[in-house]
């Protein structure tokens, strides 16, 4: 079905939204500070709106793209949104969705928060996704349209609940970076060849890491950190024993040392018997 | 081919390198600190030798997979190793090692260091994998053989080279579970399913980032951090607004403390232009 669609921001990520909407077939109104950026989607099909509030009187759905939240409450700001659905697919924290949902719903407008789990090259290729939350019926009935940009994921009426889970994702993946930088430098430090490492061990090895997650998943939600497999003083001697290994080889092991500091502690207060998923509760 | 093969240790582990050897035909020779623990392979087809001295007579080829290095160098004192090729599958630091295939190299032996990737339950099911490193000659003429416990995969002539490798993997793994229980902490915060978080949300995400390391190889290699993916000073600003949310939502962001720091450090240096694998510099 082919909806009317307005997207405000045009930047990297705006106009690659924005190109995958027109793609799809839909009606797609653009909007940007900068006008000028507006020219190649509207030598596609698109239609250039000369203010924020043009560009939201055109389409029942509005997509913005901007900055950061307070680009979005200036670019908002005194625009009537009654009867329109706002999807803030601008990156923030979980607090700035929840008061831009309660600003929108205050002016009579339907509110979704977006996640983008992409980079703009990645926009209507699969592997992308939007995480969606806020407005339920909004959700629904825009689904189909969503699907143009990237797989369209709803998780929850609460509007922080996208916001959230998207930092949750960026946050596995700091750690994960984090691990992986400690690694290569040891490697480098004994001159194994780094692209070999990281394709034929590294990868698999985490791939297959990863796939335990579930179980502490299960753990943590049941609250039961007993172990079978490796407790907190195998850890912690593992621990010891890898942290002396990087300074025999000259390398610091500075990312990793407050995981060690908490496992420590913990087995410290007695529960050296307990599993790795245990530490959740030192957070 | 069968081969006569003695093995050193029998604990969970050692117990499992023994039973894949047996099931898969070789003639296998057993000895345990603890004689008992030696019943179950008996009843399998194995021989149990009473002394080191006697096992390590019985087979070219000796397995040692004991509890450190310090209890390899006790089991071993006084045994005659000329003509021997010593696998060690205990696991140690790489100065161990070089340590290790010195010792042995003086009374004879030819000597192979070794890193089990796998925990007893995979021993001899796919996934399993076994880095060896030493003397390539003992590798390749056993090389079959050691197929039987898990893939087997040699890393080259220095004997140091496969614990490096197995502790470089470990540490990729640490790092990776850090970020994974800060983003299950947050992500409990808000009450959203752990169990749907991490199939269908974390897990993916984390083996789609995983899949970036070769280029990071390459540009660790190479030396040239240059980006235009993202920067540090993007993940600069991502990484306040990441540790500004966990305030927000009452979780210590503990265990990514240091990545943003060495971030800081190399945005405060002038080095905002360039890319995340650029900290491996710091380390
Ligand atoms: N790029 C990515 O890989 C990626 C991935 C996931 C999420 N995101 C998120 O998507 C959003 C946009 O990112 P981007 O890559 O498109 O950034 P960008 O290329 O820097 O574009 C920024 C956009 O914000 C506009 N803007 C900035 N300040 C403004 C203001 N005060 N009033 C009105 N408009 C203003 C800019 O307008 P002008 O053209 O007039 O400057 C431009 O349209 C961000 O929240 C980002 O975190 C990006
Ligand atoms: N289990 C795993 O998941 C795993 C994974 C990868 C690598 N590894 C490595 O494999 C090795 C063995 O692990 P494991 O799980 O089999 O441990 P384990 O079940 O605790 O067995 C330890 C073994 O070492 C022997 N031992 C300890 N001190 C000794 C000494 N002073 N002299 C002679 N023998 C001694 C024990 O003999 P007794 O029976 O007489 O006590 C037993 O055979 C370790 O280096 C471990 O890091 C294990």
């Amino acid at each position: 079905m082919s909806e009317n669609i307005s997207v405000l921001g045009l930047g990297l990520m705006g106009t690659a939204l924005a190109a995958s909407l027109i793609e799809a077939g839909h009606h797609v109104t653009v909007w940007n500070r900068t006008p000028a950026k507006a020219d190649p989607l509207v030598a596609k099909g698109a239609t250039c709106a000369a203010t924020p509030a043009q560009a939201v009187e055109a389409s029942p759905l509005v997509i913005v793209c901007l900055l950061d939240y307070a680009s979005v409450l200036e670019t908002l700001e005194g625009v009537p949104l009654a009867g329109r659905v706002v999807a803030n697919l601008t990156t923030g924290r979980p607090a700035e969705a929840r008061e831009m949902a309660a600003w929108v719903g205050e002016r009579g407008g339907d509110y979704l928060d977006g996640g983008i789990m992409a980079v703009p090259q990645m926009i209507a290729h699969p592997g992308a996704l939007i995480l969606y939350s806020g407005s339920q019926p909004a959700f629904e009935r825009y689904e189909q349209a969503f699907g143009a940009m990237a797989a369209a994921r709803y998780t929850g009426d609460d509007p922080d609940m996208a916001p959230l889970l998207d930092l949750a994702m960026l946050t596995g993946t700091y750690g994960q970076m984090a691990g992986s930088l400690e690694a290569l430098a040891l490697v480098r430090s004994a001159k194994y060849p780094l692209m070999e490492f990281t394709t034929e061990l590294l990868i698999p090895w985490l791939n297959a890491m990863a796939a335990m997650l579930p179980r502490w998943a299960e753990e943590i939600e049941a609250g039961d950190y007993r172990t079978d497999v490796s407790n907190l003083e195998i850890n912690r001697a593992g621990m010891e024993n890898l942290v002396r290994a990087f300074e025999e080889q000259g390398v610091k092991p500075d990312l990793l040392l407050p995981i060690k500091t908490v496992i420590d502690r913990r087995v410290a207060r007695g529960l050296a018997h307990e599993g790795l998923s245990g530490l959740v509760e030192e957070l």
